[in-house]
């Protein structure tokens, strides 16, 4: 699908505070991303003594309309203070542009727990929803080179009927965000025999084997973190506690092997010009294993789009990530989504809810 | 300490049977880990017909004893049926050795859950303890190369006193198994705030806080999945459940990032012609990251040392596991850690236990 040929415009809410390098990283991440989409146009919430000289300097600065925000969420911030005193922040701003309906979706590259509290009071659970989930896409050997996983750290808990949602929210992000059919989705467990694991996950098993024609995939059954980044599997569901911990382990994998690989190269006047003849490969190699490519979570369970950017994103990455909040945007994700998760309810009516759920008033 | 220096015999006594490669490939990795170990004496469990031929042609043949069983464990078998029908398995014969005081340790490449449900049965939990768990060791930037990861799978859930034992087990292994006079403890989490994650980290944070000294280790705080294989840490603490996706999913990580290094050599003429350049270099990366120099998951909170080599070993990475069985039996290990974990009841004494945990009686 072509950008703007339908003659729609694509709004997107941005925060352009927060982020650890500052709004200039934000605003040239921006220009980025605009400059082969005419139909995008932007909501720029922050200061605006500082916005507007940054503005002024991108050619596609017509398309950015800055709105004033006094303050701004820091990264040591606790939620809970947030939600309670947050409402001047530029967040808090960026996210009531899509509550309102002025804006498709909304970003920020600020403090993840304060953006996923205020994305929950600002925009509400979708019906059916109790726990939202941050997704996330993994490099992988499938042939989109991602996968995606979930939740990612949205919520320490998850019981069976929040795997499931879980399963519908990632399935459909993989169909809209991959262009996958139909997606396979496995349940993150310590084996893949059917009678192990703890009693959530077994739980989650036969709802999932229930529901995986409803939710429009294939469910493969349990995987392992091994599996999380091979082409067994599309989606892998967790709980958010297990699946920040994959998240972090994996990058800090690939961070060892990226400095046992540069120590490697600088060995001795050989490995020093194999590393200068494997160039070309070399920057390949780098390009695919570049965290800014898969920059930004995905909250998923939400009445709207929320992208989250990583807090120390460049202009590059920031580019990558707000593409994502765009594409999900033209595409009504947030609709899709709810149409989805409509039809699992039906699979847990009636079942018990963990003794551990969180509360459900706001749901 | 050189071995045999003491003029002391080490007895190990080795299940033969279980693994994927079947008993040859043990029988070889016995072969290369003795012959630099005159000390080294082997009780050898598994069908005689098969063993005798194969220690017969070894140099070191006289220091293995071969004791005949009739029976295997399987990899499909569940542990709780081993433990009621495994008497006549050669893992189970392997641990009664140990359990008579015929040898120091045991090591099988066998059925994990199986491995552990009968070591637990035939040597039974060390005083004071109520989950035995399995540590592993993961390639780092520390100087050693190597971290220790403990629960790596052994029990689903750990509570905080469980939590406390692992990090005075995984200590004493640090302090035994890499010479580290004191060292570091981390607590897994998905934030290193203070107010963050579950409850049983919050209080097993407590506890280690005041146990430290007692312990004999520097507990530095919560860490996260990126600080795993980091210089931050030498001992990180999880339960079994988190420990196990960790483990398998920096495993996944790093074949991937291989796949891709293959694939990147291979793109053109150049980088090709790179490879060769880089042979020597390359070959030392493929080591340090060679799985099986790290295989081996020692078995911790046991009246005996145990350790479980991978299914898949061949004769190099069974000598590896063997030589690290060799090394803990020569300092005392199991007593070592016993001394210890006598203090750590005293930090916990009180503390309720909570609703979910294991059944004690057998402690």
């Amino acid at each position: 699908m072509g950008a703007g040929d339908d003659g729609r415009e694509i709004v997107i809410s941005v925060d352009a505070m927060g982020g650890d390098k500052g709004p200039a990283a934000v605003v040239a991440g921006l220009g980025l991303f605009m400059k082969d989409r005419a139909d995008a146009r932007i909501l720029l919430h922050g200061d605006t003594a500082t916005l507007t000289p940054l503005v002024a300097a991108l050619p596609v600065k017509d398309r950015i309309t800055i709105i004033h925000a006094d303050d701004v969420v820091q990264m040591t911030d606790k939620p809970a203070h947030i939600v309670r005193t947050g409402k001047a922040t530029s967040m808090w701003s960026a996210l009531d542009s899509v509550r309102d309906g002025a804006a498709a979706a909304c970003i920020s590259c600020g403090n993840t727990g304060a953006l996923m509290a205020l994305s929950t009071m600002r925009l509400r659970r979708a019906v059916g929803v109790k726990r939202p989930a941050i997704a996330c896409m993994w490099p992988s050997l499938n042939p989109s080179g991602f996968n995606i996983l979930l939740d990612a750290g949205a919520d320490l808990k998850a019981d069976a009927p929040d795997l499931l949602n879980y399963a519908f929210m990632g399935a459909s992000y993989a169909r809209n965000g991959l262009n996958l059919e139909g997606p396979r989705v496995g349940l993150l467990n310590v084996g893949t025999e059917e009678h192990k694991g703890r009693a959530e996950l077994r739980e989650a098993h036969e709802l999932l084997l229930q529901a995986q024609g409803a939710g429009g995939f294939t469910y493969v059954g349990f995987v392992e973190g091994g599996d999380i980044p091979s082409d067994k599997v599309d989606v892998i569901v967790t709980d958010g506690f297990t699946g920040n911990v994959a998240l972090k382990t994996g990058e800090g994998t690939a961070r060892l092997v990226g400095k046992m690989l540069r120590d490697m190269f600088g060995t001795n006047i050989l490995s020093k010009l194999a590393a200068i003849l494997a160039y070309g490969a070399l920057k390949k190699f780098r390009h695919q294993m570049d965290p800014r490519r898969v920059n930004g979570g995905v909250f998923l369970g939400l009445n709207g789009t929320v992208v989250k950017s990583h807090g120390s994103s460049d202009a590059t990455s920031f580019a990558a990530a707000i593409s994502q909040a765009y594409d999900l945007a033209r595409m009504g994700f947030t609709e899709r989504v709810a149409a989805r998760l409509a039809t699992s309810a039906s699979f847990t009516q009636g079942l018990e809810q963990s003794d551990d759920s969180a509360d459900p008033a706001d749901a």
